[in-house]
């Protein structure tokens, strides 16, 4: 095999002099000149986990061969998302003397980008750090926009800063070892983009379906490629969530009282925030804030792409507003939520029926 | 007693739009109309320890007994400043419902601010604080500026952000209650002011040690303010640490190694510091950077103000040197120090000898 690659295509997140490029390609961390240009520090510790790291930690280690490197493994999945997971990579940076200079790379799916991101913003107060997404949610979504942190027990994400990466290589060829679960989870962000925030891009999502889950290099590219592009594009306009970044948000106040329910392990948050899409559209439709062909189409996409519609049965309303009630977006305890206001549209709002927002989780 | 207090002195640290004040006086935690009109969220969360917060508390709850507020309570000392304590915290947020627009209030020492800061700059990716600082150190030195963080076991303050306070309100009579070797700890940072940053001060200190011991009010108030002044000056120039600001540092590389020798636990900051411009101040008339009557004087002032100018005498010079080199200025393994060049002048630089370093140590 020599043909070359074909040139990744670059998206860049447009934040003055914290400005950073993301490469979207095949074969992108085989390039070892794009990695040691980019990343130019004498000590290298990259963060992944067992499986992650067996299929992909080879070329960046090779790469960075000349220069001080470390490999720490962390635990997998979002339960072990939290501080504990902090502090051992800081005992790996400080173990291996470390300095202010070093840094970090981000081999992994959005649980090992969360937290490695988070380490790098609090190692000696802040250093810099790289994103290799390897699973499509993080690729997508995940890895772009400097969002770092971990979980707290009692909720998610409730511990972090906004810390941009120096840049985010976006590997196409790691997705071929992607378990089906995990990239129809992944699915349900890209999905998002087009429901809440682009109607050409929800319609061409709707005709490509079926080559997306069949993982079809050119549609994939396109797919990650207008995520990326839209991602960029709001968190250059509202890097600190003052506002329009909040419609990224679609079904994750939702779906994060369903993750926090289940304790992160037995629902992806693919899958949760895909339930929490279906349950936002309801409430919209009860709302009259869209017609029921668009709940309908919503619920379909999910389905088509092998997600859950429905949250899951043992969590009562209650219990669930009051999980919602700590989501990052509620101000005093009133819950604001992303809603859908047609294809491509979204709004944040509490303005909605307690009534119906009651009656709707019942019902689910 | 109907005695007006007189009216504060306020420093500015000019930081753009994140500027803000430091007010410094008698009274000025009993002054409800200036913490309401500084903190206008309606949830404030108090962070403090048992002690301080039962000689303290009252006036900050009772400002505040119309909004939403908590008192959280951490075990006092510098061994329990670790990501634990943040956890406690972030606990007392989730489960009181606090949202991103609540505001933190340390009311504390070093270790109390350090901890809550770092809270505040992590909790939902930042929220607002302000730092009460109610012993000398903290006062003069680590609530300004926006150093925040926690120690790992491994070394001192390696997890943290740079987060500024809203605020800082520097109540004079809160040091009143505070046991005298904090009090003396707190003036080994006074002192580091005059030696590294400026001669005019150091001169002052000298001739008023015995007033500022005294606990003179005139004497605390100049001494305090003139420390704040240094202090913000140079965090406006240079907010993180490019250079100037190391220079904050004299006698901090010494003093965190026998920090983190000892365990956090049977020095305290400002007396480890006080061996460490000591023995800086050693390296540098070995090197020839002073002479021999700066070096004297320093060690004068160490002694007349009842603080410690050696070393522990069971750390030997390898490990000295080794845990130095785990320093936050330390690169590729060089370490870093601040050494004093003149009265009230001082350089960082990796330019000394190794053996005058060792020999150093060992004689001490």
């Amino acid at each position: 095999m020599t043909d070359m690659p074909d040139q990744p295509t670059r998206v860049v997140v447009d934040l003055g002099d914290r400005s950073y490029p993301i490469d979207i390609g095949s074969g992108v961390i085989q390039d070892t000149d794009r990695l040691r240009s980019t990343v130019t520090s004498q000590q290298v510790l990259i963060v992944s986990n067992e499986l992650v790291a067996a299929h992909h930690s080879a070329p960046l280690l090779s790469a960075f061969s000349d220069r001080q490197t470390h490999l720490t493994l962390l635990p997998e999945g979002e339960q072990h998302k939290n501080l504990a997971a902090v502090d051992r990579i800081v005992d790996d940076l400080i173990s291996n003397a470390f300095d202010r200079q070093c840094t970090l790379i981000a081999l992994g799916g959005g649980v090992v980008g969360d937290i490695t991101g988070f380490a790098a913003a609090s190692y000696q107060r802040g250093v810099t750090f790289v994103q290799v997404p390897t699973t499509l949610l993080a690729q997508v979504d995940s890895s772009v926009g400097g969002k770092t942190g971990v979980n707290h027990a009692r909720g998610k994400n409730m511990i972090g800063a906004f810390h941009q990466p120096q840049a985010v290589f976006v590997d196409l060829d790691t997705l071929a070892t992607l378990p089906d679960r995990e990239f129809r989870a992944g699915m349900a962000e890209v999905i998002k983009y087009g429901l809440g925030l682009d109607s050409a891009f929800l319609d061409w999502i709707d005709a490509h379906l079926e080559a997306l889950l069949a993982r079809d290099q050119a549609a994939l590219t396109h797919a990650v490629a207008t995520s990326c592009r839209i991602k960029a594009g709001v968190v250059a306009a509202d890097e600190r969530e003052a506002g329009q970044r909040a419609l990224l948000n679609l079904g994750h106040t939702f779906g994060h009282a369903i993750e926090t329910h289940t304790g992160y392990s037995s629902w992806l948050h693919g899958e949760a925030i895909a339930a929490g899409m279906c349950l936002a559209a309801r409430l919209a439709e009860r709302e009259g804030l869209i017609d029921s062909a668009l709940r309908a189409r919503t619920e379909q996409l999910m389905t088509r792409t092998g997600l859950p519609t429905e949250p899951p049965h043992n969590l009562d309303a209650d219990t669930f507003i009051a999980l919602m009630a700590r989501d990052k977006k509620a101000r005093l305890g009133e819950i604001r939520l992303v809603l859908p206001t047609g294809p491509g549209k979204s709004v944040t709002t509490s303005d909605y029926s307690q009534k119906n927002m009651v009656q709707l989780i019942d019902k689910a």
